[in-house]
């Protein structure tokens, strides 16, 4: 390698926490309370659906930027309709509900991966979540971040190549001193494309036991690994 | 207090780190190397001087907003001139140098009071130094930061009011959810105008042994201390 690594970013979604478990287990919360009976990560799942449409809205200029949190609320109500669900919650309920999206539960060895990275490069959150939502995550699951970058630097949404300049930008640092960390593909495409180096491990259960996407690489990613503490235990080797 | 707390928002040169004393160590080397007898405290406040006036530029509009760092870099070269010490420093030299704003000693305590602070608050850097550079700071002192906002956030500077509050809303946070903290009036006085609440402990030698600002809180703040370790007692205590 010639030029040298000094940050690590993250995706953080799926690659260092389990959003599908820790919605469906707010869900299945607020569900039990209302003696509802639909499947909570089914419920999940719906969700995430709306996710990349309603970003997408905002990369293509068709909208402004706001932040996930807002996008998120407003997916909720849609779900809410979509499954016929919408008179169990009233508005006040749905901003409890969409909390769900700050205490999603860490993958196991996803903290500690983090802290062995930390020991000697700059870690941050490289997500679309806002910096509101990511330091929450944090707070619940002890993800120990030096700084958050992201959508909320940039103003814009991933895959834009801007969220990966704005946040090398922010942490000072040129795009080749940089690596991208993620588990899906089409995430560390567009980082590659933009100049970061890259680093991938599968999240094989993200979308649930019948995963069929992202479960190797696909590209010539930087550094592969089969899970996120064989990843930090290649870059220490290093 | 009605509204609840959730973060604490710090200044950071002065008040959680010895920008005097960090600058001086860092010049001390510099002009060893260099044969230069120049006093390096000396130095080290020149270069301070200049930090209001540079501000003050983007503040009024004179100027779009650019990071700390190179107001930081511009203001070294007008020292060097103004001290006759051009000669000695290139322009490889001087970038070096302005790293000395990287590596700040945290004041004895500081550490300590953010990790108690931590426990229950979100804590984050208000600095009218950039993320980049609030990054390298807490590396190098340790200070244990939930997230960073203040300047670059804001793309202003305090004492304007919006780096307040876009650090409030960075952190989906009301300003009455938030204490600016900070060892300076004026920085409080511009907080509190925001709506933010506000607490002080004095820091007698920042700006060397002969100090007779800020010695004392001049306004009605929420909470004063006399150090920082019986700041976040106090907060602890409530």
């Amino acid at each position: 390698m010639t030029v040298r690594l000094k940050a690590f970013i993250f995706d953080v979604f799926g690659t260092v926490v389990d959003w599908r478990g820790g919605v469906a287990a707010a869900c299945a919360q607020a569900f039990e309370g209302k003696g509802i009976t639909f499947d909570p990560f089914r419920f999940a799942e719906l969700w995430r659906d709306q996710y990349q449409p309603a970003m997408e809205r905002v990369r293509s200029g068709d909208r402004g930027y706001v932040s996930l949190d807002i996008l998120h609320r407003e997916n909720l109500d849609r779900v809410l309709q979509q499954t016929g669900l919408e008179a169990h919650f009233e508005a006040r309920d749905r901003d409890v509900l969409n909390r769900a999206w700050e205490k999603l539960p860490p993958w196991p060895g996803s903290v500690e991966a983090l802290a062995s990275l930390k020991q000697r490069f700059i870690i941050a959150p490289c997500s679309n979540g806002s910096i509101a939502l990511m330091v929450r995550l944090a707070k619940y699951g002890g993800l120990p971040w030096d700084a958050i970058v992201g959508a909320d630097i940039a103003r814009s949404y991933k895959p834009q190549h801007e969220v990966y300049l704005g946040s090398c930008t922010a942490l000072g640092l040129e795009p080749g001193e940089v690596m991208m960390v993620a588990a899906h593909n089409d995430d560390l495409e567009a980082a590659s494309a933009a100049g970061l180096q890259t680093g991938y491990f599968p999240r094989p259960t993200e979308n649930g036991p019948g995963q069929t996407t992202d479960l190797e690489p696909t590209g010539q990613w930087d550094i592969c690994a089969d899970n996120m503490t064989h990843f930090a235990a290649a870059v220490a080797a290093r």
